[in-house]
C-alpha cells in the first residue's frame, strides 16, 4: 500500500518536440489539478512534423528514457506526429502506460453519431503517417476522410502571427479543400492548433465542429489512470516542471502562451549518453 | 610533394543546417570544377536559426567532426546562423581551415565604395548574434546598418511557395522597415534567400544592390585555397558526395531545387559517439 501511494503521488510525464504540447498540459492541469506533471520539450531538434519516421522514432525513444529516468508514472505523447509514428514501438519497449494523443480525438470525432465529413489538418508527418485515417476508418465504416497537411502552420504560431492577415489567407488556402469537400468535423491533428481556434471557428462554414487534441487527451487521461488506479491522491496539490533541450527566450515566451501563465523556472535536458 | 597532391586532392567540407547550403554548393562548383565536395546536412535536427548560440556551438561541433573523420582539406560553414554562433570556437578547436559564409558577404557588400546604408536579412539567431553588424562596423566607420530577423522565409522557402503571394506578403513586411531606412543595399544571410532573388528584385526600389553569401562565399573560398596552396589538381574532376542526417523524399526534392540538378545518391550520416 506503501508502494501505490508513492507511485499515485509520482508525476505524469509529458513529451513535445517543442512547447506545443503545453496546450495538453493547461488542459490537464485544470481537468486533473492534483497531478504533478514533468514536461519534456525536445526544442533543440524541433519540428518532427517535417521529419522521418525513423528519425521521430529514435527521438521519442530518447524523451521516454528521459522521463523514465526521472520518476514518471505514465507517458503522455503529447504531439501528434510522435504518436502517429512511434507510439506503438513505444507501447512494445517500455512498461510504463503510455497514452498518444491520436486515439482520444479519434474517440472525441466520433462521438457523435452524425459526424460523416472528417477533415484532418496536420504536420506533414501526421497526414502522411494515415495513422489518424486508420485509427477513424477502424472505429466506424463508411467516413468520408480528407487529410490536409498544414505545414506553414507550426512556423506562423511560433512567431505569433496568430491574429495577422497572412495568416489567415495561409489557412484559406489549407482550409479550402475540405470546405469543398462538405466537412461537418475538422480535427487539429497538432498540438500548436488551439491557438487558432477564434481564427479557425471565423473562416470556417458555421456547423462544421472543431475536434483539438488538448481537451480530448486530459479527459481520456483521466479515464486511464482511473482504470488503472493511478490517479495522484485527492489532496495532492500538482506541480508541473518543465524541461526544454534548448532553451531560449522564444521558446520560454512560448511556454507562457501555451500554458497561459508563467511557466515558472525551465530546466536544460540533456538527452542520451 | 606526394603527400601534398593527396591533401589537394582531398575533398572540401560543407555543412549546414539542412540543404539551404547546397546554394553555396553550386556556386563553388560552377566556380572550382575540380574540387570534390562532402557535404553534411544536419536535417535531423534543423533549423539553426531559432536555437541557441550554446546548442548550435554543440551541433556545429559535430558536424565539424564528421566531417574532419571523412578526410577533408578545408571546411566550409555553409550556414549563415552556425558562422554567426560557432565560427572563431571552432577555428580554435581544429587545425584544418575552416571558413564562414560571414566575411566573404561583408567584403562583398563593401567592395563598393558608395555603401553606405545596408540592410540585413536573416534567421533570428543570425540578427541576434550581431556578426553581420560587428563585421560590417569593423571594415569600414559611419555605415548606418538596419538587421531584420526573417524567420518565416526558410519555412516558406521550404514548401516551395517562392511564388506564391502569400510569400510576397511576408517579404513586403519584413523589407517595408528597411525600405523606409533608404538602405542601398541589401545582404541575404542565409543560404537559402538566393532563391528568393527574383521576387526581391522585384520588391525592392531599383539600385538597392543584393549581396548573397553563395557567390560571394565561393570567390572567397578560391582565395583561401589559392593562398594556402590547397586547390585541386586542375585535371580532377570535382565530386559531390551528400550526406543528411535526416533522409526524406522532401529533403531530396529540396537538394534537387537548391543544387538546380540531381543530388545523387544521398547518405545517412550518423553524428557523434
Amino acid at each position: 500500500m506503501g508502494t501505490l501511494a508513492v507511485v499515485n503521488s509520482a508525476p505524469l510525464g509529458f513529451f513535445d518536440s517543442g512547447v506545443g504540447g503545453l496546450t495538453v498540459v493547461r488542459a490537464v492541469q485544470e481537468l486533473l489539478p492534483a497531478e504533478s506533471i514533468l514536461y519534456l520539450g525536445d526544442t533543440a531538434r524541433l519540428p518532427y512534423g517535417s521529419k522521418s519516421p525513423e528519425t521521430i522514432r529514435q527521438f521519442a525513444d530518447e524523451d521516454v528514457r528521459f522521463l523514465i529516468s526521472h520518476g514518471v508514472k505514465a507517458v503522455v505523447v503529447a504531439c501528434n506526429t510522435a504518436t502517429a509514428h512511434a507510439l506503438p514501438r513505444l507501447r512494445e519497449h517500455y512498461r510504463v502506460p503510455i497514452l498518444g494523443v491520436i486515439q482520444p480525438g479519434v474517440e472525441d470525432a466520433l462521438a457523435d453519431p452524425k459526424t460523416e465529413r472528417i477533415g484532418i489538418i496536420a504536420t506533414r508527418g501526421t497526414i502522411n503517417s494515415h495513422a489518424y485515417q486508420h485509427a477513424l476508418a477502424q472505429c466506424r465504416t463508411g467516413l468520408v476522410i480528407h487529410g490536409q497537411a498544414a505545414p506553414l502552420l507550426v512556423p506562423l504560431i511560433e512567431e505569433n502571427w496568430i491574429d495577422h492577415p497572412v495568416t489567415r489567407q495561409i489557412l484559406q488556402v489549407y482550409l479550402d479543400p475540405l470546405v469543398d469537400k462538405g466537412i461537418d468535423t475538422l480535427m487539429l491533428a497538432c498540438t500548436h492548433y488551439p491557438l487558432l481556434i477564434p481564427m479557425l471557428k471565423d473562416l470556417l462554414p458555421p456547423g462544421v465542429r472543431l475536434v483539438d487534441s488538448a481537451t480530448t487527451c486530459a479527459e481520456h487521461l483521466r479515464r486511464e489512470l482511473t482504470r488503472l488506479e493511478l490517479l495522484a491522491p485527492a489532496a495532492q496539490s500538482g506541480k508541473l516542471e518543465l524541461y526544454l533541450t534548448d532553451l531560449s527566450e522564444q521558446f520560454e515566451q512560448l511556454a507562457h502562451q501555451f500554458l497561459k501563465k508563467s511557466p515558472g523556472r525551465i530546466r536544460r535536458a540533456v538527452l542520451g549518453g
